[in-house]
Protein backbone atom coordinates (compact mmCIF):
# COMPACT_ATOMS: atom_id res chain seq x y z
CA UNK A 1 0.00 0.00 0.00
CA UNK A 2 1.13 3.35 -1.36
CA UNK A 3 -0.79 5.49 0.66
CA UNK A 4 0.59 7.97 3.36
CA UNK A 5 1.71 5.05 6.43
CA UNK A 6 1.19 5.41 9.81
CA UNK A 7 -1.96 7.36 9.32
CA UNK A 8 -5.23 7.02 10.51
CA UNK A 9 -7.89 9.28 8.27
CA UNK A 10 -11.55 9.79 8.71
CA UNK A 11 -14.85 11.62 7.23
CA UNK A 12 -17.99 12.53 9.52
CA UNK A 13 -20.20 13.88 6.87
CA UNK A 14 -22.93 14.89 9.81
CA UNK A 15 -20.64 16.85 12.20
CA UNK A 16 -17.80 17.55 10.43
CA UNK A 17 -17.92 18.56 6.11
CA UNK A 18 -14.15 17.74 5.74
CA UNK A 19 -11.42 15.11 6.54
CA UNK A 20 -9.86 14.50 10.09
CA UNK A 21 -6.13 12.81 9.70
CA UNK A 22 -3.76 11.62 12.26
CA UNK A 23 -0.22 10.03 12.37
CA UNK A 24 1.90 8.19 14.71
CA UNK A 25 4.80 11.04 14.49
CA UNK A 26 4.31 14.86 15.17
CA UNK A 27 6.45 15.31 11.98
CA UNK A 28 4.08 13.65 9.85
CA UNK A 29 1.10 15.47 11.46
CA UNK A 30 2.74 19.02 10.99
CA UNK A 31 3.02 17.91 7.20
CA UNK A 32 -0.12 16.71 6.91
CA UNK A 33 -1.80 19.74 8.17
CA UNK A 34 0.99 21.90 6.03
CA UNK A 35 -0.14 20.08 2.88
CA UNK A 36 -3.29 20.72 3.85
CA UNK A 37 -4.21 17.16 2.91
CA UNK A 38 -6.78 17.06 6.20
CA UNK A 39 -8.35 19.82 7.76
CA UNK A 40 -8.29 18.62 11.32
CA UNK A 41 -5.14 17.32 12.27
CA UNK A 42 -5.72 15.56 15.75
CA UNK A 43 -2.98 13.42 18.22
CA UNK A 44 -4.61 10.65 18.47
CA UNK A 45 -5.80 7.33 16.86
CA UNK A 46 -8.99 6.94 19.18
CA UNK A 47 -9.53 11.68 18.76
CA UNK A 48 -9.07 10.63 14.76
CA UNK A 49 -11.99 8.05 14.82
CA UNK A 50 -14.53 9.54 17.77
CA UNK A 51 -17.44 10.24 16.30
CA UNK A 52 -16.44 9.85 12.12
CA UNK A 53 -18.90 8.35 9.77
CA UNK A 54 -15.71 6.36 8.16
CA UNK A 55 -12.32 5.44 9.56
CA UNK A 56 -9.28 4.38 6.98
CA UNK A 57 -6.12 2.93 8.94
CA UNK A 58 -3.55 3.38 6.77
CA UNK A 59 -0.43 1.89 8.39
CA UNK A 60 1.62 -1.02 7.83
CA UNK A 61 -0.39 -4.14 8.35
CA UNK A 62 1.60 -5.64 11.69
CA UNK A 63 0.42 -2.85 13.17
CA UNK A 64 -3.28 -2.92 12.34
CA UNK A 65 -4.04 -4.71 15.28
CA UNK A 66 -2.75 -2.12 17.82
CA UNK A 67 -4.72 0.63 15.91
CA UNK A 68 -7.98 -1.32 15.67
CA UNK A 69 -7.80 -1.34 19.44
CA UNK A 70 -7.46 1.79 19.74
CA UNK A 71 -10.34 3.15 17.49
CA UNK A 72 -12.63 0.28 18.32
CA UNK A 73 -14.15 1.88 21.84
CA UNK A 74 -14.59 4.97 19.71
CA UNK A 75 -16.56 3.62 16.75
CA UNK A 76 -19.53 5.42 16.20
CA UNK A 77 -22.70 3.13 15.62
CA UNK A 78 -23.14 2.60 12.33
CA UNK A 79 -19.70 3.78 11.45
CA UNK A 80 -17.37 2.11 8.52
CA UNK A 81 -13.92 1.22 9.34
CA UNK A 82 -11.63 -0.01 6.51
CA UNK A 83 -7.56 -0.11 5.89
CA UNK A 84 -5.45 -0.04 3.30
CA UNK A 85 -3.14 -2.83 3.76
CA UNK A 86 -1.79 -5.30 1.53
CA UNK A 87 -2.32 -8.27 2.69
CA UNK A 88 -6.19 -8.71 3.87
CA UNK A 89 -6.34 -12.13 5.69
CA UNK A 90 -4.37 -11.10 8.24
CA UNK A 91 -5.61 -7.54 8.88
CA UNK A 92 -8.51 -8.76 9.50
CA UNK A 93 -7.51 -11.74 12.34
CA UNK A 94 -5.85 -9.02 13.77
CA UNK A 95 -8.06 -5.69 13.69
CA UNK A 96 -11.59 -8.01 13.38
CA UNK A 97 -11.75 -8.54 17.37
CA UNK A 98 -11.40 -5.12 18.03
CA UNK A 99 -14.53 -3.53 16.16
CA UNK A 100 -17.41 -3.22 17.98
CA UNK A 101 -20.38 -5.08 16.48
CA UNK A 102 -22.53 -1.75 15.72
CA UNK A 103 -19.86 -0.83 13.17
CA UNK A 104 -19.22 -2.05 9.51
CA UNK A 105 -15.51 -3.10 9.11
CA UNK A 106 -15.12 -3.36 5.39
CA UNK A 107 -10.75 -4.42 4.60
CA UNK A 108 -10.11 -2.72 1.63
CA UNK A 109 -6.49 -3.21 -0.64
CA UNK A 110 -5.72 -0.12 -3.32
CA UNK A 111 -3.16 -1.46 -5.51
CA UNK A 112 -1.32 1.62 -6.28
CA UNK A 113 1.38 3.69 -5.63
CA UNK A 114 5.00 4.62 -5.94
CA UNK A 115 7.75 3.69 -4.05
CA UNK A 116 7.59 6.28 -2.15
CA UNK A 117 5.97 7.04 1.40
CA UNK A 118 4.70 9.96 3.45
CA UNK A 119 2.29 12.67 3.15
CA UNK A 120 4.57 13.93 0.39
CA UNK A 121 4.18 11.03 -1.97
CA UNK A 122 -0.20 11.49 -2.93
CA UNK A 123 -0.68 13.09 -5.95
CA UNK A 124 -4.04 13.71 -7.37
CA UNK A 125 -3.80 10.95 -10.09
CA UNK A 126 -2.85 7.89 -7.80
CA UNK A 127 -6.28 6.34 -8.02
CA UNK A 128 -6.98 7.21 -11.23
CA UNK A 129 -7.68 3.49 -13.42
CA UNK A 130 -6.22 1.79 -10.32
CA UNK A 131 -7.75 -0.80 -8.68
CA UNK A 132 -9.02 -0.94 -5.18
CA UNK A 133 -10.04 -4.12 -3.75
CA UNK A 134 -12.35 -4.58 -1.22
CA UNK A 135 -12.16 -7.93 0.96
CA UNK A 136 -15.51 -8.07 3.36
CA UNK A 137 -15.80 -11.05 5.56
CA UNK A 138 -19.07 -13.39 5.31
CA UNK A 139 -21.87 -10.96 6.53
CA UNK A 140 -20.71 -7.61 6.17
CA UNK A 141 -23.63 -5.08 5.99
CA UNK A 142 -23.94 -5.00 1.88
CA UNK A 143 -24.79 -0.87 2.23
CA UNK A 144 -21.51 -0.64 4.17
CA UNK A 145 -19.31 -2.10 1.51
CA UNK A 146 -21.50 -0.23 -1.29
CA UNK A 147 -20.75 3.05 -0.04
CA UNK A 148 -16.77 2.49 0.33
CA UNK A 149 -17.31 0.86 -3.06
CA UNK A 150 -18.42 4.80 -3.94
CA UNK A 151 -15.67 6.27 -1.73
CA UNK A 152 -13.47 4.61 -4.05
CA UNK A 153 -14.83 5.16 -6.74
CA UNK A 154 -15.11 8.76 -6.38
CA UNK A 155 -10.78 8.89 -5.99
CA UNK A 156 -10.81 7.59 -9.86
CA UNK A 157 -10.47 3.56 -8.60
CA UNK A 158 -12.23 0.81 -9.91
CA UNK A 159 -13.65 -1.84 -7.29
CA UNK A 160 -13.97 -5.44 -7.16
CA UNK A 161 -14.80 -7.56 -4.16
CA UNK A 162 -13.34 -10.87 -3.50
CA UNK A 163 -12.35 -13.11 -0.53
CA UNK A 164 -9.25 -12.02 1.69
CA UNK A 165 -8.25 -15.67 0.99
CA UNK A 166 -7.91 -15.33 -3.01
CA UNK A 167 -6.82 -11.60 -2.68
CA UNK A 168 -3.67 -12.60 -0.88
CA UNK A 169 -2.95 -15.52 -3.25
CA UNK A 170 -3.53 -12.75 -6.27
CA UNK A 171 -1.18 -10.23 -4.57
CA UNK A 172 1.28 -12.42 -4.07
CA UNK A 173 1.95 -12.65 -7.65
CA UNK A 174 1.51 -9.67 -8.96
CA UNK A 175 2.96 -7.61 -5.77
CA UNK A 176 4.75 -9.52 -3.07
CA UNK A 177 7.01 -12.11 -5.04
CA UNK A 178 7.90 -9.11 -7.21
CA UNK A 179 9.27 -6.69 -4.10
CA UNK A 180 10.84 -9.61 -2.63
CA UNK A 181 13.09 -10.19 -5.78
CA UNK A 182 13.78 -6.83 -5.98
CA UNK A 183 14.48 -6.74 -2.67
CA UNK A 184 17.17 -9.84 -3.37
CA UNK A 185 18.72 -8.72 -6.55
CA UNK A 186 19.75 -4.96 -5.60
CA UNK A 187 21.26 -7.37 -2.15
CA UNK A 188 22.86 -9.46 -3.95
CA UNK A 189 24.84 -6.67 -6.32
CA UNK A 190 24.76 -4.83 -2.55
CA UNK A 191 27.13 -7.69 -1.91
CA UNK A 192 29.73 -7.25 -4.77
CA UNK A 193 33.35 -6.51 -4.11
CA UNK A 194 33.57 -2.91 -3.97
CA UNK A 195 34.38 -1.60 -7.58
CA UNK A 196 31.84 -3.61 -9.06
CA UNK A 197 29.04 -2.24 -7.30
CA UNK A 198 29.97 1.01 -7.74
CA UNK A 199 29.49 -0.33 -11.63
CA UNK A 200 26.49 -1.74 -10.88
CA UNK A 201 25.10 1.61 -10.24
CA UNK A 202 26.93 3.33 -12.96
CA UNK A 203 25.41 1.01 -15.55
CA UNK A 204 22.34 0.22 -13.97
CA UNK A 205 19.83 1.69 -17.15
CA UNK A 206 20.29 -2.23 -18.47
CA UNK A 207 17.55 -3.03 -16.21
CA UNK A 208 18.74 -3.23 -12.83
CA UNK A 209 17.35 0.37 -11.66
CA UNK A 210 13.59 -0.59 -12.36
CA UNK A 211 14.22 -3.52 -10.22
CA UNK A 212 16.08 -1.12 -6.99
CA UNK A 213 13.00 1.48 -7.32
CA UNK A 214 10.84 -0.73 -6.24
CA UNK A 215 13.66 -1.99 -3.83
CA UNK A 216 13.51 1.52 -2.35
CA UNK A 217 10.01 1.02 -0.85
CA UNK A 218 9.34 1.13 2.31
CA UNK A 219 10.88 -1.65 4.66
CA UNK A 220 8.71 -1.54 7.81
CA UNK A 221 5.59 -1.92 5.63
CA UNK A 222 7.00 -4.48 3.22
CA UNK A 223 8.70 -6.69 6.54
CA UNK A 224 4.82 -6.67 7.66
CA UNK A 225 3.72 -7.78 3.84
CA UNK A 226 5.92 -10.57 4.32
CA UNK A 227 5.18 -11.74 7.59
CA UNK A 228 1.31 -11.35 7.30
CA UNK A 229 1.36 -13.27 4.27
CA UNK A 230 3.78 -15.86 4.45
CA UNK A 231 2.55 -18.87 3.43
CA UNK A 232 0.77 -17.87 -0.11
CA UNK A 233 4.23 -15.99 -0.73
CA UNK A 234 6.31 -18.32 -0.28
CA UNK A 235 4.20 -20.96 -1.94
CA UNK A 236 4.63 -18.49 -5.22
CA UNK A 237 8.21 -18.24 -4.38
CA UNK A 238 8.70 -22.36 -4.65
CA UNK A 239 6.79 -22.24 -8.23
CA UNK A 240 9.05 -19.27 -9.02
CA UNK A 241 12.58 -20.94 -8.04
CA UNK A 242 10.93 -24.33 -9.72
CA UNK A 243 10.77 -21.97 -12.83
CA UNK A 244 13.94 -20.31 -12.30
CA UNK A 245 15.99 -23.81 -12.19
CA UNK A 246 14.20 -24.83 -15.11
CA UNK A 247 15.32 -21.66 -17.43
CA UNK A 248 19.06 -21.90 -15.78
CA UNK A 249 19.08 -25.32 -17.10
CA UNK A 250 18.21 -24.41 -20.52
CA UNK A 251 20.92 -21.66 -20.40
CA UNK A 252 23.48 -24.04 -19.01
CA UNK A 253 22.84 -26.52 -21.78
CA UNK A 254 22.78 -24.27 -24.40
CA UNK A 255 19.23 -24.40 -25.07
CA UNK A 256 18.21 -21.64 -27.58
CA UNK A 257 14.35 -22.97 -28.06
CA UNK A 258 13.44 -22.93 -24.91
CA UNK A 259 14.54 -19.58 -23.90
CA UNK A 260 13.28 -18.13 -27.02
CA UNK A 261 9.84 -19.71 -26.09
CA UNK A 262 9.53 -18.55 -22.79
CA UNK A 263 10.91 -14.98 -23.77
CA UNK A 264 8.31 -15.00 -26.42
CA UNK A 265 5.38 -15.95 -24.19
CA UNK A 266 5.56 -12.86 -21.48
CA UNK A 267 5.95 -10.92 -24.38
CA UNK A 268 2.58 -11.55 -24.84
CA UNK A 269 1.82 -11.04 -21.09
CA UNK A 270 2.97 -7.70 -21.31
CA UNK A 271 0.77 -6.97 -24.27
CA UNK A 272 -2.39 -8.01 -22.05
CA UNK A 273 -1.29 -5.93 -19.36
CA UNK A 274 -1.58 -3.08 -22.24
CA UNK A 275 -4.58 -3.91 -23.04
CA UNK A 276 -6.34 -4.20 -19.85
CA UNK A 277 -5.04 -0.39 -19.16
CA UNK A 278 -2.87 -1.27 -16.16
CA UNK A 279 0.71 -0.50 -18.08
CA UNK B 1 21.26 -3.57 -26.43
CA UNK B 2 18.04 -1.30 -28.11
CA UNK B 3 19.42 0.23 -30.83
CA UNK B 4 17.57 -1.19 -33.91
CA UNK B 5 18.38 -5.01 -34.35
CA UNK B 6 19.17 -6.65 -37.70
CA UNK B 7 21.08 -3.47 -38.85
CA UNK B 8 24.08 -2.72 -40.02
CA UNK B 9 25.09 1.23 -40.48
CA UNK B 10 27.93 2.58 -41.95
CA UNK B 11 29.55 6.02 -41.86
CA UNK B 12 31.88 7.43 -44.74
CA UNK B 13 32.78 11.01 -43.99
CA UNK B 14 35.01 11.16 -47.43
CA UNK B 15 32.66 10.09 -49.80
CA UNK B 16 29.60 10.10 -48.20
CA UNK B 17 28.28 12.62 -45.78
CA UNK B 18 25.58 10.99 -44.61
CA UNK B 19 24.92 7.66 -43.00
CA UNK B 20 23.63 4.56 -44.65
CA UNK B 21 21.97 1.29 -43.30
CA UNK B 22 20.87 -2.15 -44.09
CA UNK B 23 18.76 -4.14 -42.32
CA UNK B 24 17.73 -8.25 -43.26
CA UNK B 25 14.48 -7.91 -43.76
CA UNK B 26 12.86 -5.29 -46.47
CA UNK B 27 10.38 -4.40 -44.40
CA UNK B 28 12.77 -3.10 -41.76
CA UNK B 29 14.62 -1.13 -44.24
CA UNK B 30 11.65 0.41 -46.00
CA UNK B 31 10.75 1.81 -42.59
CA UNK B 32 14.28 2.56 -41.68
CA UNK B 33 14.22 4.78 -45.10
CA UNK B 34 10.62 6.36 -44.56
CA UNK B 35 11.94 7.47 -41.14
CA UNK B 36 14.66 9.24 -43.04
CA UNK B 37 17.28 7.12 -39.92
CA UNK B 38 19.46 7.34 -43.07
CA UNK B 39 20.47 8.62 -46.24
CA UNK B 40 21.42 5.55 -48.05
CA UNK B 41 19.62 2.25 -47.52
CA UNK B 42 20.83 -0.93 -48.96
CA UNK B 43 19.95 -4.71 -49.50
CA UNK B 44 23.13 -5.93 -48.39
CA UNK B 45 25.58 -5.87 -45.43
CA UNK B 46 28.27 -6.14 -47.38
CA UNK B 47 26.85 -2.95 -49.65
CA UNK B 48 26.46 -1.18 -46.16
CA UNK B 49 30.37 -1.50 -45.55
CA UNK B 50 31.82 -1.61 -48.87
CA UNK B 51 33.79 2.12 -48.18
CA UNK B 52 32.60 3.04 -44.91
CA UNK B 53 35.26 4.99 -42.55
CA UNK B 54 33.10 3.38 -39.07
CA UNK B 55 30.08 0.29 -39.33
CA UNK B 56 28.45 -0.42 -36.47
CA UNK B 57 27.07 -4.03 -36.41
CA UNK B 58 23.39 -4.00 -34.34
CA UNK B 59 22.31 -6.96 -34.16
CA UNK B 60 21.58 -10.05 -31.80
CA UNK B 61 24.79 -11.60 -30.67
CA UNK B 62 24.41 -14.62 -32.17
CA UNK B 63 24.95 -13.24 -35.53
CA UNK B 64 27.61 -11.03 -34.82
CA UNK B 65 30.25 -13.93 -36.55
CA UNK B 66 28.10 -14.26 -39.62
CA UNK B 67 27.41 -10.74 -40.58
CA UNK B 68 31.11 -9.85 -39.54
CA UNK B 69 32.15 -12.63 -42.02
CA UNK B 70 29.86 -10.87 -44.62
CA UNK B 71 31.59 -7.59 -43.77
CA UNK B 72 35.01 -8.28 -43.53
CA UNK B 73 36.17 -8.63 -46.97
CA UNK B 74 34.65 -5.10 -47.84
CA UNK B 75 36.29 -2.85 -45.17
CA UNK B 76 38.85 -0.68 -46.29
CA UNK B 77 42.24 0.59 -45.16
CA UNK B 78 41.81 2.18 -41.75
CA UNK B 79 37.98 1.23 -41.10
CA UNK B 80 36.46 0.99 -37.63
CA UNK B 81 34.25 -1.90 -37.35
CA UNK B 82 32.36 -1.94 -33.94
CA UNK B 83 29.14 -3.42 -32.79
CA UNK B 84 26.33 -2.81 -29.86
CA UNK B 85 26.09 -6.15 -28.38
CA UNK B 86 25.03 -6.53 -24.54
CA UNK B 87 27.85 -9.11 -24.41
CA UNK B 88 31.81 -8.49 -25.21
CA UNK B 89 33.63 -11.80 -25.02
CA UNK B 90 31.62 -13.97 -27.01
CA UNK B 91 31.31 -11.14 -29.80
CA UNK B 92 34.79 -10.72 -29.78
CA UNK B 93 35.73 -14.40 -30.18
CA UNK B 94 32.93 -14.41 -32.97
CA UNK B 95 33.40 -11.15 -35.12
CA UNK B 96 37.30 -10.86 -34.76
CA UNK B 97 38.59 -13.62 -36.96
CA UNK B 98 37.24 -11.94 -39.71
CA UNK B 99 38.18 -8.85 -39.44
CA UNK B 100 41.13 -8.16 -41.98
CA UNK B 101 44.50 -6.42 -40.02
CA UNK B 102 44.26 -3.44 -41.83
CA UNK B 103 40.89 -2.42 -40.15
CA UNK B 104 40.60 -1.36 -36.46
CA UNK B 105 37.47 -3.35 -34.06
CA UNK B 106 36.36 -1.45 -31.59
CA UNK B 107 33.41 -3.31 -29.73
CA UNK B 108 31.06 -1.19 -28.01
CA UNK B 109 27.66 -1.58 -25.98
CA UNK B 110 25.54 1.20 -25.45
CA UNK B 111 24.01 0.78 -22.33
CA UNK B 112 20.48 2.46 -22.87
CA UNK B 113 17.23 1.77 -24.45
CA UNK B 114 13.70 0.44 -23.66
CA UNK B 115 11.75 -2.91 -24.03
CA UNK B 116 10.65 -1.51 -27.41
CA UNK B 117 13.06 -2.81 -30.98
CA UNK B 118 12.86 -1.68 -34.17
CA UNK B 119 13.55 1.44 -36.51
CA UNK B 120 10.42 2.92 -34.77
CA UNK B 121 11.70 2.50 -31.21
CA UNK B 122 14.40 4.67 -31.18
CA UNK B 123 14.29 8.71 -29.99
CA UNK B 124 16.64 11.99 -30.12
CA UNK B 125 17.32 11.46 -26.11
CA UNK B 126 17.71 7.72 -25.80
CA UNK B 127 21.85 7.99 -24.95
CA UNK B 128 21.58 11.72 -22.98
CA UNK B 129 23.76 10.92 -20.58
CA UNK B 130 23.55 7.09 -20.66
CA UNK B 131 27.09 5.12 -20.34
CA UNK B 132 28.44 3.39 -23.79
CA UNK B 133 31.25 0.85 -22.54
CA UNK B 134 34.29 0.34 -25.21
CA UNK B 135 35.88 -2.83 -24.95
CA UNK B 136 38.82 -2.99 -27.34
CA UNK B 137 41.27 -5.84 -27.14
CA UNK B 138 44.76 -5.53 -26.37
CA UNK B 139 46.81 -3.82 -29.10
CA UNK B 140 43.65 -1.64 -30.47
CA UNK B 141 44.75 1.47 -32.41
CA UNK B 142 44.54 3.78 -29.91
CA UNK B 143 43.25 7.10 -32.33
CA UNK B 144 40.24 4.22 -33.60
CA UNK B 145 39.06 3.96 -30.06
CA UNK B 146 39.60 7.80 -29.46
CA UNK B 147 37.17 8.23 -32.99
CA UNK B 148 34.60 5.86 -31.90
CA UNK B 149 34.48 7.34 -28.22
CA UNK B 150 33.83 10.76 -29.75
CA UNK B 151 30.94 9.17 -31.99
CA UNK B 152 29.40 8.49 -28.71
CA UNK B 153 29.85 11.26 -26.99
CA UNK B 154 28.72 12.91 -29.90
CA UNK B 155 25.19 11.14 -29.51
CA UNK B 156 25.04 12.17 -25.55
CA UNK B 157 26.70 9.28 -23.87
CA UNK B 158 29.75 9.29 -21.84
CA UNK B 159 32.02 6.16 -22.52
CA UNK B 160 33.94 4.08 -20.28
CA UNK B 161 36.88 1.75 -21.70
CA UNK B 162 36.83 -1.56 -19.84
CA UNK B 163 38.41 -5.38 -20.74
CA UNK B 164 35.43 -7.38 -22.09
CA UNK B 165 35.74 -9.92 -19.66
CA UNK B 166 34.64 -7.52 -17.15
CA UNK B 167 32.15 -5.83 -18.75
CA UNK B 168 30.50 -9.21 -19.35
CA UNK B 169 30.61 -9.70 -15.71
CA UNK B 170 29.49 -6.60 -14.67
CA UNK B 171 26.63 -6.79 -17.23
CA UNK B 172 25.82 -9.89 -15.97
CA UNK B 173 24.39 -8.32 -12.61
CA UNK B 174 22.89 -4.94 -13.90
CA UNK B 175 21.49 -5.96 -17.25
CA UNK B 176 21.20 -10.15 -17.95
CA UNK B 177 20.13 -11.62 -14.82
CA UNK B 178 17.42 -8.94 -14.30
CA UNK B 179 16.00 -9.50 -17.57
CA UNK B 180 15.92 -13.26 -16.41
CA UNK B 181 14.79 -13.11 -13.30
CA UNK B 182 11.68 -10.30 -14.92
CA UNK B 183 11.00 -12.95 -17.81
CA UNK B 184 10.78 -15.86 -15.14
CA UNK B 185 8.36 -14.33 -13.01
CA UNK B 186 6.41 -12.98 -15.89
CA UNK B 187 6.50 -16.93 -17.07
CA UNK B 188 5.23 -17.99 -13.44
CA UNK B 189 2.44 -15.80 -13.76
CA UNK B 190 1.58 -17.14 -16.78
CA UNK B 191 1.05 -20.87 -15.65
CA UNK B 192 -1.12 -19.52 -13.08
CA UNK B 193 -4.93 -21.33 -13.51
CA UNK B 194 -6.71 -19.26 -15.95
CA UNK B 195 -8.76 -17.15 -13.51
CA UNK B 196 -5.63 -15.95 -11.58
CA UNK B 197 -4.10 -15.13 -14.33
CA UNK B 198 -6.47 -12.59 -15.57
CA UNK B 199 -6.15 -11.51 -12.17
CA UNK B 200 -2.57 -10.91 -12.50
CA UNK B 201 -3.04 -9.11 -15.27
CA UNK B 202 -5.73 -6.59 -13.67
CA UNK B 203 -3.76 -5.96 -10.54
CA UNK B 204 -0.37 -5.48 -11.89
CA UNK B 205 0.31 -2.21 -10.87
CA UNK B 206 1.79 -3.25 -7.78
CA UNK B 207 4.95 -4.44 -8.57
CA UNK B 208 4.48 -6.80 -11.42
CA UNK B 209 4.41 -4.78 -14.34
CA UNK B 210 7.65 -3.12 -14.30
CA UNK B 211 8.86 -6.81 -14.71
CA UNK B 212 6.26 -7.45 -17.41
CA UNK B 213 7.86 -4.33 -19.05
CA UNK B 214 11.42 -5.99 -19.19
CA UNK B 215 10.11 -9.12 -19.94
CA UNK B 216 8.86 -7.93 -23.15
CA UNK B 217 12.11 -7.24 -24.63
CA UNK B 218 13.36 -9.00 -27.93
CA UNK B 219 12.97 -12.74 -27.54
CA UNK B 220 16.29 -13.27 -30.14
CA UNK B 221 18.13 -10.56 -28.57
CA UNK B 222 17.94 -12.23 -25.34
CA UNK B 223 17.86 -15.50 -26.06
CA UNK B 224 21.37 -14.69 -27.66
CA UNK B 225 22.48 -12.57 -24.65
CA UNK B 226 21.89 -15.61 -22.45
CA UNK B 227 23.79 -18.35 -24.84
CA UNK B 228 26.84 -16.21 -24.98
CA UNK B 229 27.17 -14.76 -21.87
CA UNK B 230 26.80 -17.98 -19.61
CA UNK B 231 28.86 -18.69 -17.40
CA UNK B 232 28.73 -15.15 -16.02
CA UNK B 233 24.96 -15.30 -15.71
CA UNK B 234 24.94 -18.25 -14.01
CA UNK B 235 27.59 -17.64 -11.70
CA UNK B 236 25.78 -14.18 -10.94
CA UNK B 237 22.18 -16.37 -10.79
CA UNK B 238 24.21 -18.66 -7.95
CA UNK B 239 24.66 -15.48 -5.70
CA UNK B 240 20.97 -14.58 -6.97
CA UNK B 241 19.69 -17.80 -5.12
CA UNK B 242 21.63 -18.35 -2.13
CA UNK B 243 20.38 -14.64 -1.60
CA UNK B 244 16.97 -15.60 -2.07
CA UNK B 245 17.04 -18.81 0.28
CA UNK B 246 18.40 -16.77 2.95
CA UNK B 247 15.63 -14.24 2.35
CA UNK B 248 12.87 -16.99 2.29
CA UNK B 249 14.40 -18.43 5.51
CA UNK B 250 13.42 -15.58 7.22
CA UNK B 251 10.01 -15.20 6.16
CA UNK B 252 9.59 -18.68 7.46
CA UNK B 253 10.56 -18.17 10.78
CA UNK B 254 9.46 -14.55 11.01
CA UNK B 255 12.87 -12.94 11.34
CA UNK B 256 11.63 -9.46 10.76
CA UNK B 257 14.73 -7.61 12.32
CA UNK B 258 16.44 -9.28 9.30
CA UNK B 259 14.21 -8.50 6.73
CA UNK B 260 14.17 -4.78 8.03
CA UNK B 261 17.77 -4.72 7.75
CA UNK B 262 17.64 -6.18 4.62
CA UNK B 263 15.05 -3.67 3.13
CA UNK B 264 16.89 -0.80 4.40
CA UNK B 265 20.02 -1.70 2.66
CA UNK B 266 18.54 -2.02 -0.93
CA UNK B 267 16.93 1.31 -0.21
CA UNK B 268 20.51 2.98 -0.06
CA UNK B 269 21.40 1.42 -3.14
CA UNK B 270 18.94 3.22 -4.85
CA UNK B 271 19.52 6.39 -3.55
CA UNK B 272 23.46 5.84 -4.67
CA UNK B 273 22.06 5.43 -8.26
CA UNK B 274 19.40 8.69 -8.09
CA UNK B 275 23.20 10.04 -6.99
CA UNK B 276 24.78 8.73 -9.84
CA UNK B 277 22.17 10.23 -12.10
CA UNK B 278 20.81 6.87 -13.52
CA UNK B 279 17.72 6.83 -12.06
Amino acid sequence: MFLPKSCVGSINTASRATPTATARSAATRKRVAELKLADHVVETNAAAAAGADCVIVCVPVGASGAVAAEIGPKLKQGAIISDAGSVKGAVIAAMRPHIPTHAHFVPAHPVAGTEHSGPDAGFAELFDNRWCILTPPEGTDAAAVEKLKRFWQALGANVEVMDAEHHDLVLAVTSHLPHLIAYNIVGTAADLENGTRGEVMKYSAGGFRDFTRIAASDPTMWRDVFLNNRDAVLEMLKRFNADLAALAGAIDRGDGAALFDWFTRTRAIRRSIIEAKQA
